[in-house]
């Protein structure tokens, strides 16, 4: 693999020499652990932010697993501690096996490596987990068998969050048809996902994962792609990627690693990953054919799936809705096919004039699924690439057809979500989810953005995030990150970030809109914060603690400058903050309401004639008061740091 | 005024010395000027793309002005020409007089002058023009009387640009009651503005703009802050600012400067500004009386008006709907007023405990406007702060006064804006949009974002681009761009370029869902740019071709690359885009429908057992003449360059 650069950021990094991954807690920040209410032992992992002025810290849904707690002992040639291991066992109803053996084709591995390649992980798994025969190991199986599991219990805890506050707030929001409840119990994401309206990620080989829920009553997720392509980026590089991108917010990562080396790097990124782990099986299996998609079979595809489900892959997309018929229908597009899986698909059932062995094997493959519960990401092949081809004919027929895959999933007791586009203007956006919601029967919809117009390459996670916030309101379970890089180029670090960023402020924002609960509490303790000028609490609960540090003292670097009550906008010398705050001790020291305030005035000029010269003098009379109480305008310079000019 | 440091983009730059701003053309693209059809000799300006392989241009909307015209003269120490002067002068209603002579006050020169001063603007108006007694110069007087003045006549031109072509599209979008036309004719922008849902900003002393539209029926414009403050900024660096909004797409600047040297600032940029300039008048006079809002008085704010109306200002913000009795509903929100024109307001309410002298006078400010032809720019001081304050009482109680002012403005033929939040979550947006389309007659509105969420300082050009893009898309006619410095900093150059970017594609985005008839054409354009791999196209087609370029080059930089027939996501061995076109191709040699393509299997899996072997004999058959007819998958080694790895 090669050694890794030393990290750059200001968080506390570990580098032991051989790869380095980003560590430490996210600043004024602390990793905290809380007993589920069952007292069953469970200890949900959360991010509490503290602030200063006796405020109450504010807990915040955290994916970052153990890297950002100072008290784990990170090591990456090792991977996380098994946090599931046990509740997996205790069921009684897997076994241990000799796994498949690795080839060298796994790898990619056809000719001459050109590539190096990448250090096996020290401890793969050689003797995977599997149902025993006839049995059926899927969230979904037990939910309807009337079972919680312990995976159920941690995400019910894990969503509440700061719902015991409750009652503090008035909940406001447009859910659109959705059923969010108040208190999020074991049993209620029990029922969710027995009835398919969520799943819970959680192949029994990748034990390591903290249990989250994608569904449209839980809050709303997003997904940061990483992977290695045939001309950019190394192992190395991917890892950390895993590593900072649920660091600053990702709920799962998929990996789309193509070209080489593909086995042995989603085996460092599995054995480390707090988070589910979603994959594209297609994608490894062109590799082992050298890249000439008609020479795909099912048995090629198959034994990609068992390689993967060993290693614990948590979802798959398979694009088994892309079938022969719908192929032509693609050609009168814009911009044809864009999605990856889906051309590939595509060429096979051209080359072939046959339907498609996905769809066709769709009941093997649900086989497969339900003995290490992999959970079914339908991909959307036929996804419009531009506004041109937004909810087209081939869309459309595909969607139809992920809808009766769900329900032929579903009767095996295998999870379910579904892939949603793509490109879309916003006046269109909203047919998607309602036809999504009625086809897959309100299986999760997880959409890529959509971008809501053309134009703005080197903008798309923006022109992505308008459409994905909307989305998100209307009812999209989990969306999907799209970096500053889209239709460009490979995204690097910084990218991932401002891709994670923008779609965790995008998912709030489609929270807030819904109206989950809790969602307001930190909206509010943050602009509670900057009414008081209490800056390191603004930094501190915003997604990107130190982007908004660094912005700010952009203007004013000065360490005084954060105490300070005036911001750079207006200065030292007038804010409008406070005066705000001096409109508030004026109203409270009068102790009036607004009808109060009024009754010396009745609304100024249209006050009667025959009481205006009393109303005249009990304004005069108010307006003494308020220069004999009101505070002081400005702060005298002693009391202020110069800022620089 | 010192001198400015030369620019480092890769544009032309002109740098004389002593300020320099950016010149030259966007890349790809060359400053047309098209003939109006009505054969008046008005020549528009526009910018039209050129691009590779045969395909037409691309006309789009410039803003510009002569900056990117390679032809024009540019002196920033002359200002622009005066394209107006003669409109305005033929009317015949017009008169040159004397103006208010400059005092030490109007650039904040109250004390000893901490600040170095500025430069006076070498050709300042000293003979302003004002309307002649009882004349009334503003473009809705004029459209009241039946006159289309060449100002409309030059909107209609630029707002049409591809429409000619709009044969080939079908409209689509939902525009939620407003009235688009196919086709804008200059009697449709004469009924807009005499009606009042649309103003042309048009000061008569600021004869160097480009005439523009802001309304609901037409292209969704963005607005873009400027300014220096007590604590940063320079001179040179506004004017450049200026420059710099316009040349990536600010329909309007406003100059927010306070502090000192106001007066000198305001007059460099309105004299080499293309657009209409917007203030905030109040902002000025607080300056002249030392910063003390309750010192500020009627007179002292009248002469402001004067001062700015005859340097040429276009829009003034006027913050009359701060009424007295508003300012206590306030004291509840978690963020007071934040508006600093609402809390100057409210502090000259509450030490005088009176009605705001703005409101009181509202008349006498409307014969100032009508003067010169300012439009009302009806100032939301009571905008909430915070997602918790969105909607509140003090924020629509402040509304419906101005509604009552734009009902009092037009009285009197003024042109009126209304601005709007701020801060406001998904679900409450559109509530702002229907109350104020309803109160204020469909007067344009004009907001500022909103942020859709509080928790992302740093990120809020996008929070507030996603509220942004979907009130626009309800009818709100000019967004109030946010950079990423927001409630942090004060934004520098890349910041002004982000914030207007992304206030460009969210006000695009909006014009495609309200079903604008062209707005499509550049979507298509760069789609179809995108799908045949001319890079250099999908650069200069984009918002922003320099990052577009950066960003495809950080991972593919050889310059063969941008010539190439793959993209750096799957690189040179497969790419989907190229499948697609083998759809494309397949379906068209076989001169195929969907229907025909099936005609030999029937729906595949589904076929009928007596016709299957039929069907999978015609299966094999279509399979050979793929293989025999179809592209290559792969370019060979030497057609493509070699990637970076």
């Amino acid at each position: 693999m090669g050694d890794a650069p030393a990290r750059t950021e200001k968080e506390a990094i570990r580098d032991d020499g051989r790869i380095g991954v980003t560590t430490g807690p996210i600043r004024g920040s602390k990793k905290i652990h809380v007993a589920a209410k069952s007292g069953s032992g469970i200890r949900v992992a959360m991010r509490e932010i503290h602030l200063e002025g006796g405020e109450e810290p504010v807990r915040v849904y955290d994916t970052s697993g153990p890297y950002t707690d100072p008290e784990a002992s990170i090591d990456i040639h090792k991977g996380l501690p098994q946090l599931r291991r046990d509740w997996i066992m205790d069921r009684g109803d897997v076994e241990a096996y000799d796994g498949r053996a690795i080839k060298p084709e796994d790898n990619g591995q056809l000719g001459p490596d050109r590539s190096g390649g990448v250090e096996p992980f020290p401890h793969p798994v050689t003797r995977p987990l599997r149902a025993k025969p006839g049995r059926n190991v899927s969230q979904m199986h037990y939910a309807r068998q009337g079972i919680i599991t312990p995976e159920m219990e941690y995400v019910a805890e894990r969503e509440n969050l700061g719902r015991e506050r409750l009652a503090e707030y008035n909940r406001s929001g447009e859910s659109f048809g959705a059923a969010i409840p108040d208190y999020v119990t074991p049993e209620f994401v029990r029922d969710e996902v027995a009835r398919g309206r969520a799943i819970i990620p959680s192949n029994i080989n990748h034990a390591e994962t903290e249990p989250m829920a994608i569904g449209r009553n839980f809050l709303v997720k997003i997904n940061a792609n990483i992977g290695n392509s045939a001309v950019a980026s190394d192992v190395a590089n991917e890892v950390d990627k895993m590593v900072w991108s649920t660091r600053w917010g990702a709920d799962t990562v998929m990996d789309l690693s193509t070209g080489r080396n593909i086995h042995d790097t989603r085996e460092w990124i599995i054995r480390n990953s707090p988070v589910p782990i979603g994959t594209v099986p297609i994608y490894q299996a062109l590799e082992k054919v050298g890249g000439i998609a008609e020479e795909l079979t099912w048995e090629i595809f198959r034994d990609t799936l068992i390689e993967q489900a060993e290693q614990g892959v948590d979802y798959f997309t398979i694009h088994a809705g892309v079938r022969l018929p719908y192929v032509p229908m693609a050609a009168k597009r814009v911009t044809g096919i864009v999605s990856r899986g889906g051309s590939i698909m595509a060429k096979w059932c051209l080359a072939h004039h046959r339907e498609s062995f996905l769809y066709e094997h769709f009941d093997d493959i649900t086989e497969i699924m339900k003995a290490y519960d992999i959970a079914y990401s339908l991909g959307d092949g036929l996804r419009p690439g531009s506004i041109a081809d937004a909810n087209d004919e081939a869309q459309f027929s595909e969607l139809y057809t992920l809808g009766e895959l769900t329900h032929r999933a579903w009767k095996s007791d295998v999870q379910v979500m579904i892939e949603g586009p793509g490109h879309v203007p916003m006046h269109k956006i909203k047919e998607n989810m309602t036809k999504q919601l009625e086809v897959c029967g309100e299986a999760p919809f997880y959409t890529l953005g959509p971008l809501t117009t053309d134009i703005a390459p080197g903008y798309d996670h923006i022109t992505s995030g308008i459409g994905a916030a909307q989305i998100g309101w209307y009812g999209t379970a989990m969306l999907c990150y799209v970096t500053p890089k889209e239709h460009l180029g490979l995204p690097d670090r910084d990218d991932v970030k401002v891709g994670v960023v923008t779609y965790k402020l995008a998912a709030h924002a489609a929270d807030l809109a819904k109206g989950h609960p809790a969602a307001q509490v930190r909206d509010d303790a943050l602009s509670k914060a900057r009414f008081e000028f209490r800056w390191r609490d603004q930094f501190n609960l915003s997604l990107d603690p130190d982007t908004a540090e660094e912005y700010h003292d952009q203007t004013l670097p000065a360490e005084g400058a954060k105490t300070a009550h005036f911001c750079s906008m207006c200065g030292p010398k007038f804010c409008s903050m406070k005066i705000s705050q001096e409109v508030r001790d004026f109203a409270s020291k009068q102790n009036q309401s607004a009808e109060g305030f009024l009754a010396a005035e009745k609304l100024g000029s249209e006050t009667a004639a025959a009481s205006k010269a009393a109303a005249e003098a009990g304004m005069r009379e108010m307006a003494e008061v308020y220069k004999e109480k009101g505070d002081r305008l400005y702060l005298p310079a002693d009391e202020v740091d110069e800022p620089a000019e």
